[in-house]
Formats: C-alpha cells, sequence, structure tokens
C-alpha cells in the first residue's frame, strides 16, 4: 500500500483519479506521497486497486456492475459515493464534493486520452471553479491549469508554454515569452497560443483582460 | 509496403498522419488501404517509415534534425515541404496542402493523445475549413468531425454520442438521442453535450443554428 496516509495535511493538494489513460507510475507515486486525500472516479477503481493503493473515496454512477462490497474489504475505511446525477460529469461530482469539503487545492490524473470527448470536456471543465478550487491536471506529457487574471511564475529558458482559451479572451499580455502576446485576443479553435515558450531564465508575467485562459505546459 | 498506392481515386480522402499518439495498426491499415494520398507531419516520419508505410507527403519545419536525403532514398518518390511558418500548426498547413491540391475529404490520424496542447488545437482547428474540406479525425476510441447545420445519420441503438461547442453553439435540436436537445445552447467549459447515445437504431438527427458544434462517437 502507498504510505500517503503517513502525511496528512488538508493544506496539500488532494487527488483525483479519473477514468482516461493511466499515467506513468512515478508521476502517480509524486502526487500519492504528498496528497492527503485521494478520490477515484467510478470504474477506475478497478485500475487503481490493482495498483495498491489506498483510496479514500470513490465516487460515481457505478453503471458498470461494480461491487461496492468487495471493495470496502480490501479499503477499509473507504467512502462510496452515489452520485447519479446525469448533468455533471462524474470529475465535476468530485471537485463539488472537495469543495464541500474546504479542501482548497486539487491535482487530477487520468483525466486525459483515451475518448477525446471525455479529454476535452476534462480539460475545460476546470474554468468554472476558478474562484472556488485550484486544479492541476497532470498526465505524462502535460500540466494544465486556468491562468488568474494575472500570473507570474519563474521559469527556465526554452519551457514550452501554450496558451488555450476556452471560448475568447482578450486583451492578452505577456512577458519573457518568445512569441510575445500585446493587447492580443486568442479564440479556441481559430487561434490559440500553443507552443510558445520561455524565452530567458526567469519571471514569465501572462496578464488577461476577459475570458478564461488554459496554460499548459506540456513535452513531447 | 502498404498496397495503398493501387487503388488511386482522388474522391477517397487523403490521409493525414500527425504527431501525436499513434492508434492501432487495424485502423491505421484500414486507412490506408482507400487512401490516394498519405501526408506526414514532420518528425512523425520516423515513426511511421519504421511501420513500413509508403508516405507520398512530408511536410513540417523540419526543426529537430531532419534528414530529407535518407528519407528520399527509402521513399522515392516523394514530396517534401518544408513549411516554416509559425503562425500556423503543421496540421493547419496539411490541410490547406490538400485544399490547394482541390483534395475534398481527409482523415486524420495519431493527432490526439501524448500533449494535450496539441490534442485540443488539433481537434478544434478543423472548425475553419468547414466550407472547404471534409476532415475525419480518428484514433483508438474516437471518430470526430465538424457537423453542417443540419445533420443526419443513420445509427444502432445505444451508439455513444458526444456534442462538443467550439466556444457557444446555439439553437440546437436533436432527435432519436437519449437526452434530448430542444433549442438548447452548449457552451465549452460550462455545458457540453458530452456522454450522449443513440435512443433507437435509425436516423439521429441534429440540427444547430449558430456556431461550431463537433459531434464525437467515442468508446472507452
Amino acid at each position: 500500500m502507498s504510505s500517503h496516509h503517513i502525511v496528512r495535511d488538508d493544506q496539500e493538494p488532494a487527488l483525483i483519479i479519473a477514468n482516461g489513460a493511466s499515467c506513468n507510475e512515478e508521476l502517480l507515486g509524486q502526487l500519492l506521497e504528498w496528497s492527503p486525500l485521494v478520490i477515484v472516479l467510478d470504474s477506475a477503481i478497478e485500475r487503481v486497486i490493482n495498483l495498491n493503493i489506498k483510496v479514500d473515496v470513490v465516487l460515481g454512477d457505478f453503471d458498470r456492475g461494480f461491487n461496492p462490497h468487495e471493495l470496502l474489504q480490501s479499503q477499509y475505511p473507504i467512502e462510496i459515493i452515489h452520485t447519479p446525477d446525469q448533468n455533471k460529469t462524474d470529475l465535476e461530482k468530485a471537485f463539488d464534493y472537495l469543495i464541500e469539503r474546504k479542501i482548497p487545492a486539487v491535482n487530477v490524473v487520468w483525466a486525459t486520452g483515451k475518448r477525446a470527448d471525455h479529454t476535452i470536456t476534462n480539460l475545460t471543465t476546470i474554468i468554472q471553479y476558478r474562484d472556488s478550487l485550484k486544479i492541476v491536471i497532470l498526465d505524462d506529457h502535460s500540466k494544465v491549469f486556468l491562468l488568474p487574471k494575472k500570473f507570474e511564475k519563474w521559469y527556465t529558458a526554452n519551457t514550452p508554454i501554450s496558451l488555450i482559451p476556452v471560448g475568447k479572451v482578450s486583451g492578452i499580455h505577456s512577458e519573457n515569452l518568445f512569441y510575445p502576446l500585446k493587447n492580443d485576443n486568442l479564440t479556441i479553435g481559430y487561434k490559440t497560443g500553443s507552443s510558445n515558450h520561455v524565452t530567458k531564465d526567469g519571471i514569465v508575467t501572462i496578464l488577461h483582460e476577459e475570458g478564461d485562459l488554459l496554460l499548459m505546459e506540456c513535452m513531447d
């Protein structure tokens, strides 16, 4: 079993394991080490149990022949949350659960890959939680989060940075990006800021006035 | 070598092999069999050559130590197109190339998976080609295309259908979907029509008035 339960600090981000493609075990292990709470979505629970990970919460509508009693035996104590609401995705329900528990931040893995509809929905749905939950989606190639209106972070030179608008984003300014943005607009499908990179070691600043802008740090 | 060159009919869709995650070889083989023209994007060429596929066109900015002379030997005849323009993705440049050659339709593989920025950009960029090129993006779990204002197609019952708006889409009506849409609006990030499915064997009709709406047929 993972030892993540030894460190319990609710200031560390929770971890949601969603139902897309599995990430590499090193990434998963790093995130588990510091996570005070591990939530698994629906049928991903089978894959997670096979990895010998202790789960705190399993959440879903369990419409695929899930047996909570078997699960209870090997994972006790575990909270099983049945969420039949069809108007939200399981990932959104997990975010709502964390907000209710007043947990401020979460990392999400296995949210990408496999089905394209789930991937694009999972990546873009995080914009709804701007004011309520700090969300980072990670996979083997990508780290994705929503930008505040003013974003500043230290990066090493040449770090790949992509700016992906969810809808239309206006009034974007950047400093220390190789392809600078100056009062630019980006619109999903028509003009995105994909495949930019950091010019030199130092602070990258990205400002925007209106809209929802994702930052993606991606590597091949 | 694939035998795709035996059948040459420019009414069949061309095939673009992009630079994301590889699909399974069965899907690739099916698409190659009927494709009159195979275009490979940039550094994917190394993976493609290893699969013993005859390529017609390789296109990219080749900024990663690509050697066209070695390639020419094993792939002759091949067209090598150097496209240094940084304002378009390689996939967009390949679409432009097909339009210039008056090829009306294309299937795209390897456009998803790996980097999240490339995945979301590739899936959504197809909306720019509504009037100029019929594009279908395929991977092991998904088939994605842009809907015309009125869409009708025969499906078997329970086929998963997701409607993903690129931006905001208004005035959506559906017939024969399990969760019906009636003058509904969808907005990326806020409300999508993911994880719907066909009610009964027969024609599915989807109408929309404004915006760009992707249909995704996805399977776990």
